[in-house]
């Protein structure tokens, strides 16, 4: 199998601008009208996810008519290249459903072996965060950027992130707050922008559990282009989905997977 | 005294246009040299601070030196007119250290009676949210829009934000966590863009403790213009600082109040 990283590129690029251009119309829509939302039973983020994945698989089916597509609203078509566009139009649905800016566009492109390239897309910011073969740099308001991870500190030092406090089970979330506990600072809240933030360098860790494969094959390529590391809570492949850990570096992985470890 | 709407609106866009391009060149600049910061002692968010209010007070000196000056940095100057501009450079700093975009900067006016005009400004995502008489409308990256918080809805159908899960002390936590229980959906990490969204009609409810005047006094502004109430956790003013409770309606502030106050 072939993997043409610039042609690749350039097919996400025309995913994610055709995303946003579906999305943005529906985000915060509900603002004003709320009555109406609630009288016509109309989803806001059901729409916009629905119609961002069909307006991306329909730049697929013209562009890379060969490879496979797994999406979260329309799940899998065979493929016969042996790459696999992994789509979640909107990662972060109660992110959006709240008004913030941090819920996002996620595309991937995987092999037998995992994800080769992904993007984390930002359409209210205007910012793209891309990671694969030869290319780890983010757009958006201050213009282009080169990605790269966090230099080791101590996980006393470190910023740990995670959407929810209620994390995972029971046992699951005592193994995180043990991490927690010892890290320097938690923040909650930022669904797929953590991921973008461990990769442009401004955090260390997050930490997951309950994940779909389409919510961390992008994060995976992109933070791993960026010098980072993601697995799962035993060290291995996440590209299926489950609990995952994200670090800048191999030193903080190893600290922060010690933590949780003993406390699982 | 008199209350020059369009003149203050047009000094506070001043300012927070000197405070936008003060304060950028520092957001996620460690990103890239974290050993040079570690090595001098240097910390982006304490200059950015710094030097955001500063140049904000040299355009209040020039165009209303006859009023006074509250700052996070820089404390007190006293004024002739009757009225105090309170200002916070950046509110959110662990949000700004760690990336995010929903940091901001703080700028109110108030007279005797608390704030009149406020302003909620992020400049990285280039969002301003103005509240006061006569005005309540944000700029951003989707043009211009009139706020108007959202009707109101029980609290099992709303939305609350606050900073961190463990606001306050214990027994302020619990309080905010029967609120919580009774709400659809609860969101952490937002700083005060949280408020932003509650005068923009996404979320219904913001719970926070331990606030200074300069947190909240440009949110009361600008959710008040925008129809909305915030209150401390007895009902009464809150511009002095300490708890607050900001609400898109009085049914959901009423509903909400009960619920803390039976926690107490």
């Amino acid at each position: 199998m072939t993997f043409d990283a610039p042609q690749i590129r350039a097919v996400a690029d025309a995913m994610a601008d055709a995303a946003r251009a579906v999305i943005l119309p529906y985000f915060r829509s509900d603002g004003l009208d709320t009555q109406n939302k609630d009288a016509s039973g109309f989803d806001p983020v059901t729409e916009a996810d629905r119609a961002a994945e069909a307006a991306m698989r329909r730049i697929l089916e013209a562009e890379r008519p060969q490879d496979a597509i797994f999406g979260e609203e329309y799940g899998a078509k065979p493929g016969s290249s042996g790459l696999t566009w992994v789509l979640d139009p909107i990662d972060g649905t109660r992110g959006f459903m709240s008004g913030t800016p941090t819920w996002g566009v996620l595309i991937a492109v995987s092999d037998e072996t995992g994800p080769r390239f992904g993007m984390i897309d930002q359409p209210y910011i205007g910012e793209r965060f891309v990671g694969g073969p030869g290319q780890a740099e983010m757009t958006g308001p201050l213009g282009t950027r080169g990605l790269r991870t966090r230099a080791a500190r101590p996980l006393s030092e470190a910023v740990l992130f995670t959407t929810f406090p209620e994390i995972g089970s029971a046992r699951e979330g005592d193994a995180f707050r043990a991490v927690s506990q010892k890290a320097r600072l938690t923040r909650y809240g930022c669904d797929c922008y953590a991921y973008a933030l461990v990769a442009s360098g401004q955090i260390d860790l997050v930490i997951e559990a309950g994940l779909q494969s389409y919510d961390i094959q992008a994060p995976i390529a992109v933070i791993e282009a960026a010098g980072g590391l993601v697995t799962d809570w035993e060290g291995g492949p996440v590209h299926a989905g489950g609990r995952a850990i994200a670090a800048a570096n191999r030193e903080i992985h190893a600290e922060a997977m010690a933590v949780l470890q003993a406390a699982l």
